[in-house]
This record gives C-alpha cells, structure tokens and sequence, in this order.
C-alpha cells in the first residue's frame, strides 16, 4: 500500500519547530524542520548531498541551515548557498530537496509529493473550528507502531468506547444504547455517534449544570483525507440539541512515518469552563491516560496481529460500527490508484 | 524444518490459567488461554475475527471471553455467543479457533494440530511419576530464544554436567568415570548416566545418610517425541541399586513457540526430606542458578553459532554421548515426514 | 563490497588478550583469543565442530582452550588435543581454524585470510612510530556501527573538524586558513592539512612555550591498506617547521566486524611533558569525549543516512577534502577485484 504522496501531512506542532531543528520521518523519508531567524518554518530533506550527514543535527544560521559535518550552508529553497571549503565555489549538484511548507493554526503542514501540485488551499481549515467562542487548550502527539490506517479505523468506530475506555472516555453501559449514522459527501466521511439516556463520562461529569444523573452523549467524527480528523464530542440534558451542551472539539491529525508507523497529532479545544488552565492541565492527563494506556497499546497490538495494513485481505467479520472506517479505505484505495506512479524526488 | 502439529504440548502450568486470561505463543500461533468462572481451562485462538484484538487482554464473563476492543464475547468452543452491537445478530464467520484441552497433573496440555485427531490418551502421564511417596515440590517456566531440538540435545547428553555445571549439579571429575548407554523402545528414547565413585553433587549431599566421601551417581533421562523429557538423577551408596538412594525426578516439558524459540516447563519432586519447604525453595533457586547462569546461556549462544536448528547440515563431530540426541533427531525428522501437509487451521 | 581477506587486522589490544578468553568478530567470523599459560596469543575460530558451542566461552588449560560445554581441548593449532569423553579417541574431523598472529606493539595482529599467504614482513611497523622520545601514553577501542570505509572517509577528512569538533580538537575559526594536500605513493595515502596562523586547539594550547595566540597547525594522516591509518597533529611557532612543536602520534586501526560494523582501535603518544599521567588521562578523556560525543554519532548517523557503505553509488557531491578518501576508497575497490574469489576457510 503505497502511501498518497500528494497531500498536506502534519510535519510538527508549530510550538516544536524552532532555531534548533528536528527530525521527523514523512511517508519514509527523513526530514530537517527548523525556523529561520526570522520566523519562517522550513522542511529540507535531512541528508546532506557531500556525505550524507543529517542536516538536523546541524545549526540555524540566519535563514540558512548548517550541515553539522562539513559546514555547507543551505538556504529554505534548498539550494547551497555556502561552502566554506578551498575556494568556496558551490558545486551544482549541492542541494537538498526542498518540502513545500504552510504554517496555520498552530501546524507546520509540509507536502511530501510533487511540489508543483502543492496547493495551499487544500490544507484543512482547523480556524473555524478553533475560533467561535472557542480556544485551543491542549495538544500533543504520539509515535505509534502501526500503519495509519489501523488507527482510523480506532477513530472512525468509537463502539469500542465503552469496552476499551470505560472509566475514561466513555458510560460502560453506553453501548445497549448506541446509534450509529455515517455519511459520505464526496471523499469526506462522517460517522455519528449517539448515546442517548447515557451516563456523563469523567470528562463531562464534573461540569454539568444539571443535577440530572443522564444526559444524552454524542460523538460525531468527520474525516478528509487522507489523515485528517475532527471530532465533536459533548453531552446535552437529554431530549436537546446537540448544539446546547458541554462539547469539545478535537482535531485528530495523523503522519504516516513509514508503512508501520505513524506520528499522531492532536488538538483540543471546549466551549465550557476557558481560561481555566487548571482544567486543561487535567484534559490534557486524562487524554494521555485513555491514549497511552488504553488506545496505543490495542493498535499497537492489533498491527501485530494483523500483519498487514491491508484490513480487507485478511476478510474481517464486519460490525454496523465499521462501515464509516471501510468506506475510509475504500476512498484511500481509489486516491491511491488515481495518483500517478510515485513521483521522482525532485532535489 | 516445520513443527509437529499433531501432539500434545504444554499451553501453561495450570496455576497460571487463571480467570484473568494469558498469551502463550504456540508453533507461532498465538493463543489466549483462561479458566472459566465455573474453572474450565480453555484455549482459543487469540485474534478477534472482527478487528484482530489480542483477546487475552479481554475478560472473563461467566464462561465466555470478551473481546477487549468492541465487546464480542467468544465461549469456550470459539463461537460467537454474544455480540453488543446494533441488532446484536452474530454474523456467521464470528468465531476463533479453540484448541483441544487435557489439563491433568498441573499441566494445561494444548493440541495445535488437527482437532479431530486430538486424543487424550496420547497425553503423557506424569501422575505416577509424581506419586508413590513422591509430591511434586518445584516448577517452573523459562522462554529460550533457540529451536527445541537444540534444547534436546542438552538435555539428552547430559556428559556437559562436569563441564557445564561443576559446582551446582555435578561433580567436574565425574566425566573420567562416566558410563553411558542408551536405548530406543518404538519411538521412546532413554539415556542413560552412572557415574560411579563420584563426589555428590551440591543438590545431594547435605542429605545423605553415609558419611562416605563417594558415591554411585546415576542420571536417567527419557524423552518421548515431540518434546516430553522425564529425568531420574540420584545418589546412592557405592555398588548399591538406583533405588535405594536419594532420587529427584524431574519433568521436562518443551513447547516451541516458533522456529527459534522455545518455552521449557518444568516440574520437579524428590523422594527425600519431603513436605520441607525451605528445601524445597533452596532447590528451585539451585535450579534457576544452573539454568540461567550455565545452561540458558550456553544454548542461545549455540543457536547463534549454529545459525541453523538442523545439526546434521552442519557436519557435527559425533561423541559417544551424542547418540541418544541424534536418535531423537531422526525420529523427529520421520514424524515429520509423516505428518500431512499443516493441516489448514480449522476455526 | 566483500571484505579484503588476506591482510593484518588487529584483533585486540595485547593487554585485552590474557588467559580469560574473549571474543572479537572479525570479517564476520567469530574468533576465540586467548594466551596460553605460557604467554602465546592464540586465535581460534570460536565454535566447537562437536555442537558448536563458543570456545572463548571456556577455560585456558596450560596452551589448550577447553570447550565449555563438553570439555574438548584444542591446541593453538586448532586440533583437538584431549577428548575427556568414552575411550578418549580424538575424532579426525575435530578441529578448528587457526588465524596466523603476529604480536607486536602492544598489538595482537590476525589474518583472517589464506595462512599460506600471511607474511608477517607486512605488518604495519608502529615501533618507529612509537620511539624517538616519544611513548604510547594512551590507547583505546570502540564499536561502530557503520562499515569502516564510513569510518576512513571520516579519518582522511579532517576539513570536518571545526564543524564537529570546535570545541575539544579544533579552531572553529581554522577553515577559512585550512590548506589540503594529498599524496598517493603505490597504495599508500597521504592527507596533509596546515591550518596556518590559527587558535592552538584545547590539546595543545596548555603546553606552549610561547605566549602568541595565534600558532600554525598541521594535522597529517597516512593511510596503509586496508584499515590503518597514522596521523601526526601538532602546532609550531607561525611559520616555523612542523618537526619544531608540540606534536602528537595516533594510530587509527580499523577491523571490519562485518558489514555494517567497525572495531576501531587506536594508539596515541607525544613528544611533551611525557611520562606525566595526569596530562595523560586527561587527554584520554578529551579524546574519549570528542569521539563518544562527536565523531561516533556523526559516523553512524551518516551510515544510516547513506544506507550501503557504497559511497559512489550515491552520487556525493565532492569537496576539495574528499580527494584523499576517494583515492583511498578506489585502491579497496582494486585490492578487493585483485582478491581471488573468497578463500574457502581452512579448518
């Protein structure tokens, strides 16, 4: 399964990329991310063309990033603009492949395919969803070993709440009660999660108005390819709209690193109790409690399992809870074979 | 050189199948094995036809076992009996494979191979062996990265004691008087030890009667095929019959968890200073100190070194005490032979 | 890229070779080394023809090396001299690879090639090297993780210096002065680097007799075929002779592990305030430090990056400082195509 090439992928939290590079992997290639000393994120291929050095070991100097080995300088385009060596004169060859960059919403997006089809415009919009009488309260990211399409599957079924997060994230006793609806418009899938009658998770539980002991509970999940994720999740007194409740909003951004691993990045915001950093700092905990304990290691251990990426090969017994996730596959299937063999690095 | 799935093998000790459900890997399947609440032990195949969760993570409810990730709960048989999703119908390829069971003498045997075949008179009986003013007194398990033949040819050849074990399970000078013999009965193989006028070894001689500074030293081991090994090791006063001295029977019990490693069991009684638990507890640490430190060491380093489990490719000089182990290696090979092609896995 | 067999490599430090044998892999065999009681450095192929076990895993018994698993001595030959087992018969198959050695130096030098062509008049001579009021002070190995010629490229390169090593073994300032020349007589190797009018490095700067800032540095490597390199650093007056100033003598002796792996071993002394240990150990650290922490990294961090140790297969861009590593690298490739096809090992 070859991954999509032509597509804006997380590179880093905007916070992360800074004047001291990283390294991140994207779709199996290693990648220099650094900030300019005037601000601009840049994504350079991590490999020096004289011997091969990781650039991201190296040192921002201006707008022009070091090679820690040798001292060639490369400018944001990629090409070498400094050789400290014997008469300085730049040989022509001396470049490294240059990633198209956008930087918005507190996401460096970098696009690891063919630089002439890189169109801003495709990048999701995550303003609105953060804007609006909300705020970003919390974000993170894991390194998970497993294919990217096994966690959409995680994410796209959220069934499995009440059995893998059930003093978490989710009313254990929630699932007699589940409605599941999904969605397709276009390549966008929803898959809409209602709990009515349900009893408010740990998240919700302490912020209610009411004295009700039920609420009602939904969770509605919209992808885009191929990685991108939103969630809305909240709880309303039972019988009303879901637009009057408690609810948070989560962006769930995933990176493929390679064929059996993914970098997952998440972002979270709430339209109750802001400005409350207290209550943040304890989202935060317990998002990491559910992730690290709960949904990493069933990933983790269902990739080994499966043995393969590829769901369908391995004929699974199907649940109403999939059909959001299968048709996810589907429509990556088709983006996959429409896209034009892989394209030649351009350096 | 591919396993042997027509036998009974040890899943686990029967003290560790509990209502809290374990992973044991066996000829590179991957199995969940528990007790029912109502205290059957079962095994089942442990990958969720659904989504691939490992379902030793899951619970034990009532007699089924549920499904950690959405909630399927499996019954002992490996059918579907209930599923928590929407209409709750079970869809028909809902089921794992179940593994035949015997469990008897504190072992918990499991059939990989065809169930139709599984006979529970083929189980090896060990209740004898651990009767007649005998108690079972010390087990235990370790996992050996190396093939299991290579842990046979330890355990037949026991002439690396001196070397390998001079001071916690033999005397270094025996092996100048060492006297060998083995038989074949059918596809049993016994190898038989006497050393005479030897030094006790350290599991000995604080429980001798004489004050006799030598003693016949006697070390029995028979295997029948695939794995099973039973040793009679014991002391006597010189030129007297093995059955008059002290004696230690111990049984060991090899499962290959693939081609390159293999789980060995154990079991142990003694028919000397029996119902002495501080004995006993000096015993198992004397064990685990010959095991870990002298033998374990020395059959992974020979599996590097070997680079293969097939010994005979290899062109090994042959001593006198390697022909039990290659008798057993033959008989293997001829099982192999004549096992049908690996038997498609019967769900 | 086959390794070239019939050279000298070391195979240990001669104070590493003492009647407790080691290992070392050298060209991808396992090798046991081990002094005899009567101090003759021995190699032997490390695994025992009876069941394989590692030889240096076992006991030195006057010149013999006894297998630790069934006792079989074998002699600095490689025959088997002593079978404790049966009628005591030495079977005529019971032998294992001798490696000619040459011990000289403070260095155990092996030939993993045909013995009929080790001719110890090709030892590399370091006594020269090592006298003339001078005297080995300190000596070292590591492990690497990259193959040797990886290593080389770094070592006949040292233009890298003041990107990698600014702090401990360099004037980062210096490549703005630094003047490279190179030398090849027959398959010998010269890399000359003069750094005039530059900061003396933390090595030298204590020691000067003189109170100028400024000094000129020069920083010579040879290069014998395969792997032994011999670099001469030191500083003078600005523009006095190299032979004037402080100067000190390393050894850089690479043996192949295999493939993707280096024993790198070195020797170092100096012509000033010899036979002061302090001076002595600290330079040990400052050595160790600049290597662990700066060399090592790069080195392997650039192995993975180049993904074969295949240099010109990867198209570099070549600098100026290269010249002498691609020379080097291209009389390999001749001696390797000059090689007869591998020998087969004689036992």
């Amino acid at each position: 399964m070859k991954p999509i090439r032509n597509a804006w992928y997380v590179g880093a939290l905007s916070h992360d990329v800074t004047t001291t590079p990283i390294q991140q992997t994207v779709l199996g290639e290693p990648v220099a991310l650094y900030r300019t000393e005037s601000g601009q994120a840049v994504a350079l291929g991590d490999r020096c063309p004289h011997r091969f050095a990781p650039l991201h070991k190296g040192k921002v100097k201006g707008d022009y990033l070091e090679c820690p080995y040798h001292g060639l300088q490369f400018e944001p385009s990629g090409a070498c603009a400094f050789n400290p060596h014997g008469d300085g004169k730049i040989p022509q060859a001396a470049k490294v492949r240059h990633y198209p960059i956008v930087e918005r919403d507190g996401i460096v997006w970098i696009w690891p395919g063919d630089p002439q089809q890189a169109d801003e415009s495709k990048v999701i919009d995550l303003s609105a969803f953060f804007g609006h009488g909300k705020q970003l309260m919390i974000s993170g990211s894991y390194k998970l070993n497993a294919h990217f399409e096994i966690v959409l599957d995680n994410l796209l079924d959220l069934s499995h709440a009440p059995f893998l997060h059930p003093t978490t994230l989710a009313d254990p006793g929630g699932i007699a009660h589940l409605r599941f609806e999904m969605k397709q418009e276009g390549n966008t899938v929803w898959a809409y999660h209602y709990v009515p009658a349900s009893l408010p998770s740990a998240q919700f539980k302490p912020f209610r108005a009411s004295t009700e002991p039920l609420c009602d509970t939904h969770a509605h999940m919209r992808w885009d390819p191929p990685c991108n994720l939103q969630l809305d999740v909240g709880v309303t007194e039972c019988g009303r709209p879901d637009s009057e409740g408690l609810n948070i909003h989560i962006a769930h951004l995933l990176t493929p690193i390679d064929g059996n691993r993914t970098n997952y990045f998440w972002l979270a915001s709430r339209d109750f109790v802001m400005d409350n950093e207290e209550i943040s700092t304890l989202m935060q905990a317990n998002v990491n409690l559910a992730f690290t304990t709960e949904d990493e290691p069933m990933i983790e251990a269902v990739a080994v399992n499966m043995g393969t990426p590829d769901l369908m090969s391995l004929k699974p017994v199907l649940l109403p809870g999939d059909a959001a996730g299968v048709r996810a596959r589907r429509i990556l299937k088709q983006l996959r074979e429409q896209e034009q063999p892989p394209v030649v690095a351009p350096v």
